[in-house]
């Protein structure tokens, strides 16, 4: 399985997602600000793996720092990759963490707090590993044995340290003895269906389609469909789902031919300080990702576009979410938090 | 207005549709087994246009065809047309009408069938455009003003011999005063919304936004949008409609949210020998379609892939069905076969 990110002594190095699967090509992250870049760009995605790399990009940025300015600095580290993109609540979620760390280190030598904070980002890589076993092993049970399992853009290895959240489900699963194949939505426009999901489950030998999005219906109304795993990008406290734009589509469908819904997202996808899924910010990405592909032109040129990287699925659609901690149930304002306190 | 299809002493001229929008080039059949062939590579696509194809195809091929075997020779033409794809029912009609007129004209002189067969493709073709300008007055008060109107695919003029079933409502509308625009699904896999409704709409100037199929949910939810219109390919007896494939996940979204989803169609496009949609035959596609856009891939070498070109939309989904004769609403059983008896 090929490595996502990792720490180097030249810097973060991480596979460029943009250029997978017919190019496979590392970029070296030599700054904090090469981080925030790659992270705007897209060459990393999936909010899990974009915590990882804002806690190594902020560990990065310290060793760099001017240890007469350390707070400036740090302040400017830390603002700079929150402001990379806005939905995933992973990224603030790193981001707070290093933050917390770094204010309980004051005093300390500026070497100790260096060591400290790359410590800090290895720790959240590898336990982002662990949790995503773990939110396997507790939805592999929910897979349907002998069905199709229908996911929407790349909530896998590539968009997490390793393992993968949604694509960590269906790997428990067969490693549980399921026989399963996989529908993979292709994902317009950025196509991280058709490019990392399919490309990643090959690589592991796992059966998988390949259906444009706006096949999703078809299928799912055809019975072939068991289930569908899906990743997220936020959580708001009553389990309405913030994830890759289409998301939404596929939940409501899945619900209208009594196909279950699940969302497999770690703790930190939570974020409880939200009532409602309203209140998650939704980026707006650059038209060219809708009017090219690869760029090539694929409409008129200056065509009036929408693209919301993301949408919002209401918690009514959501038969269960699958954390780390185990798997949560309707009523979510009830369940989420309570998820969410266990140790 | 460009011209979807023509017939001209060098033979039926058609704009090459998988060209468009970038290039626009005219493609001239010179035999009907050409012309069979653009309908297969969808240089010419919708439902209405292939209608009007087929009739052109006949009348072509009948000009060469040996005046010793004329039965034979027509038998071939009319298979060769039928073969070409299997979902649009007008295919089938536009057959069914050129064959029963040459019936109707057996022992006369073959200059005498060749004339006749031209004049009725060419009847065809101006009824299509006198239906599309009906379907276009019964449809333009159902839109409601200073709202968006969704569509998917490409049901305008390129569809058909000119106006358009769906735009063909849209234009009407705006004829008739209203303040409307256009969201059109860009329709992969092979984009005729992005590269077809786009291009079309901006040529009027009537306001038009893309978007990828899977964010029709996300503005379905937002309350932008006031109704959906799209076309149709078959229409069963019940108000089963085949349309593009991801015409079923619009309508199953419009119906979520309260929105109206209408059909626009020629009383040609349905299919009353038919009980339900379950009977329409769903035409693959080439894998190529899905995974190569212009030619550039997008997905892994040997990727498995499905592609259905049209979905089946179950009548309980659609607020009303837009022809040449009125409107026909639910129940469908009744209004349907109603609205086709009627003079």
């Amino acid at each position: 399985m090929v490595e996502t990110i990792q720490w180097t002594a030249a810097g973060v190095v991480m596979i460029d997602q943009t250029r997978l699967p017919r190019v496979q090509e590392f970029v070296t992250c030599r700054t904090y600000q090469d981080v925030a870049h790659a992270i705007v760009t897209m060459v990393i995605r999936g909010a899990p793996a974009i915590g990882v790399a804002a806690a190594m990009g902020i560990a990065l940025g310290v060793q760099q720092a001017d240890p007469a300015r350390l707070d400036a600095e740090f302040e400017t580290i830390c603002s700079t990759l929150a402001a990379t993109r806005p939905t995933a609540v992973n990224l603030f979620w790193a981001i707070d963490r290093m933050r917390k760390l770094y204010a309980s280190l004051r005093g300390q030598p500026v070497a100790a707090i260096r060591a400290r904070l790359i410590a800090e980002a290895l720790a959240v890589y590898e336990e982002d590993i662990a949790i995503n076993r773990a939110i396997g092993a507790h939805g592999a049970p929910l897979v349907p044995d002998g069905r199709t399992v229908l996911t929407h853009c790349n909530a896998g290895a590539l968009a997490t340290a390793g393992y993968g959240t949604a694509l960590g489900v269906i790997r428990a699963a067969i490693e549980a003895g399921k026989s399963i194949d996989v529908f993979a939505g292709e994902t317009r426009p950025f196509l991280q269906g058709a490019r990392l999901t399919v490309w990643e489950l090959q690589q592991d030998h796992i059966p998988v389609t390949l259906i444009t999005d706006n096949m999703a219906g078809h299928f799912l109304k055809s019975g072939r469909i068991g289930c569908c795993v899906v990743g997220a990008d936020r959580i708001a406290r009553n389990g309405d789902v913030a994830n890759k734009v289409g998301t939404y589509g596929v939940a409501v469908l899945a619900k209208e031919n009594g196909v279950p819904f699940y969302v497999a997202a770690p703790i930190s996808t939570l974020d409880l300080t939200l009532r409602s899924g309203d209140q998650i910010p939704i980026e707006q990405r650059p038209a060219e990702e809708v009017t090219e592909v690869f760029g090539v032109p694929v409409a008129p040129d200056n065509t009036a576009v929408e693209n919301p990287a993301f949408d919002v699925t209401p918690n009514r659609y959501v038969a269960g979410i699958i954390t780390e901690k185990g798997v949560a149930f309707p009523p979510y304002e009830e369940s989420l938090p309570r998820l969410a306190a266990k140790e």
